[in-house]
């Protein structure tokens, strides 16, 4: 489809690291060839006709033009009216799924091993859902919405990404034991994509469980699907057992687009100092290339990445090592040229 | 208060391997020669005038008279109309702290070294209200309800846990960055609680860096206080860091009395045969008795208890061993023995 054209590619570079890590990528796209010519946008929220701030117009018709993002951290700017804009970049462009794959790193030592799991969040609703009030003075009341076609839509998303991934088994999380009528019916939807997917191994489990069979033994589990706050607290734990967020990458995938972003915070205590890791926004990427169908760039870049790691010659702080940003980003240059 | 005279105390023995674990601690409390009487009850559900399944009257009777209980594993009943019992138990006698201690244990090895933490859970409200309702056809909203009156007092038993039991910190679990009105009132409360207690130290955290940081180095937290479905979560991953909840004690307590019970499942499977491991209950009765101010005697069958899983000799099959539930037992009691 893509892969014959240079194709345009949204970047947000972001704030912090954002920018250092963003030019990491790029350079190393750079040296692997891939032909994307990337449009950069700011974020950073303008005040509309309203009055109310808002991401600026410019930055949603390139997304909406391209298609294809690419997304380094953001700050969440203080003060009253101000909501996440990583979240209102998810609710602009309904980016309905969350995937974020946690694998373990042969170069890089935890206390796992062989950890290998994709996390699907529904990525629109749920305790997301924005709505809440104050009944009387000290009570409060937010409101978790979960719809079927919401709840479906990821099922179907993650049933079709384990096919397609020639993965084995997809496990739905859920409180449905508590939460009988709103988890109940995300739990449906997973039950009726299952007979879909006769192929595919089901089963329920429930988040508590989940949790704690996930710090003893994560092998036990491949791809597991669920409603947006699960999985928000499923993959910053996953990502915990393989090295944090520095390490691991995430893609939000809409109907009409999609938006791939490193989760880690913008660090502005090293921001600008050439000691960043890029390595989450660079796998990220590479989700990105993959789901361009770009494959053999994305393979050539992971490989590069993973044996640069590995070899532990050029490993930012937050990986034990002393190099720079730009070191450890010209090293897996230089393996990317070498295979080349 | 109570120590000098002998104290009457509810058993609920429970289903599955309950009644076998029960004994055991009943043993061990025998061995130890604690100045308690048990009142055992069944809490089997029975159909009301109303047509509706509920506790019998005579169990709720005994927990109110004795103000105290202990709980072996219960089965929900399947089938339209059950509830959990775990729950209606809870809410019955108005349990609004749930305590949940997960330590290291000494004998037997995880991935993790010296774990000492605490989750102190709200256990009555939240994301557990029960609340729900179908808008129209699929679209499902649950209601997660949070008071100030319930969040007030789950954050001063927090505080004042961690005074008594010369703890030194504690850390407010929240989403308050997406849950702004509901978390951010308990969040409110938990920081009007700190400025009470100025020796202990107060910090706040997001649910998902908490689940990130616990797996990454769960040293950094001490005691950590959070609305009734994330302490749901972070209890049952906690313990599993220290080996499952086979091991870990768990207290419910309420204005006017408390119940504390092993949250393992029923375990069908091994019920009957002698092979259960008593240790999650045997422990929640020792907090149990920390309770009643029985602290010698709390001291000494837990230190025979720890002792017995260092010695590892007779150690049931859940933790790598081939002893039965009654050698488990008496070696704890041989133990007592030698220490009276
Ligand atoms: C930044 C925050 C609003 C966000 C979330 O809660 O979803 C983050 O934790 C994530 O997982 O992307
Ligand atoms: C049995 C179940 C209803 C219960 C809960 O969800 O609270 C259990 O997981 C627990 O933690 O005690």
């Amino acid at each position: 489809l893509y892969s014959s054209e240079v194709k345009k590619c949204t970047i947000i570079p972001g704030d912090g690291i954002g920018p250092e890590i963003s030019a990491a990528v790029q350079k190393i796209f750079a040296a692997a060839k891939v032909p994307i010519e990337w449009e950069s946008v700011d974020v950073t929220p303008v005040r509309g006709p309203d009055g109310k701030f808002g991401i600026p117009q410019s930055a949603i018709d390139s997304v909406n033009r391209n298609k294809i993002g690419l997304k380094g951290p953001l700050m969440t700017p203080v003060g009253k009216g101000h909501r996440s804009l990583n979240l209102a970049l998810r609710k602009e462009f309904n980016l309905y799924a969350n995937v974020r794959p946690c694998r373990s790193l042969e170069g890089y030592k935890t206390l796992y091993d062989h950890v290998d799991v994709v996390t699907i969040r529904e990525n629109t609703e749920g305790e997301y859902s924005g709505i809440e009030h104050e009944i009387v003075d000290g009570v409060v009341q937010s409101i978790k919405l979960i719809t079927e076609d919401a709840s479906r839509r990821v099922a179907e998303f993650a049933f079709q990404y384990t096919k397609e991934n020639k993965r084995h088994k997809v496990t739905a999380v859920h409180k449905a034991n508590i939460m009988r009528m709103s988890d109940g019916l995300f739990l449906r939807c997973c039950r009726d994509m299952a007979e879909k997917y006769p192929d595919v191994k089901f089963e329920e489990k429930y988040l508590d469980t989940v949790c704690l069979n996930m710090v003893q033994d994560p092998t036990q589990y491949d791809v597991l699907v669920m409603p947006n706050l699960y999985g928000d607290i499923l993959s910053d734990m996953c990502a915990g057992l393989v090295g944090g967020l520095g390490l691991t990458p995430s893609g939000n995938i809409g109907l009409n687009g999609a938006l791939f972003e490193s989760v880690h915070g913008t660090a502005p205590d090293i921001a600008g100092k050439d000691l960043a890791n890029p390595t989450a926004l660079l796998l990220s990427a590479v989700m990105m290339l993959r789901y361009m169908n770009l494959n053999k760039h994305a393979d050539i870049i992971e490989s590069s990445c993973f044996a640069t790691i590995k070899e532990a010659k050029f490993l930012t702080g937050d990986l034990g090592g002393k190099a720079k940003c730009s070191e450890f980003t010209n090293a897996i240059c230089e393996k990317i040229a070498a295979a080349s």
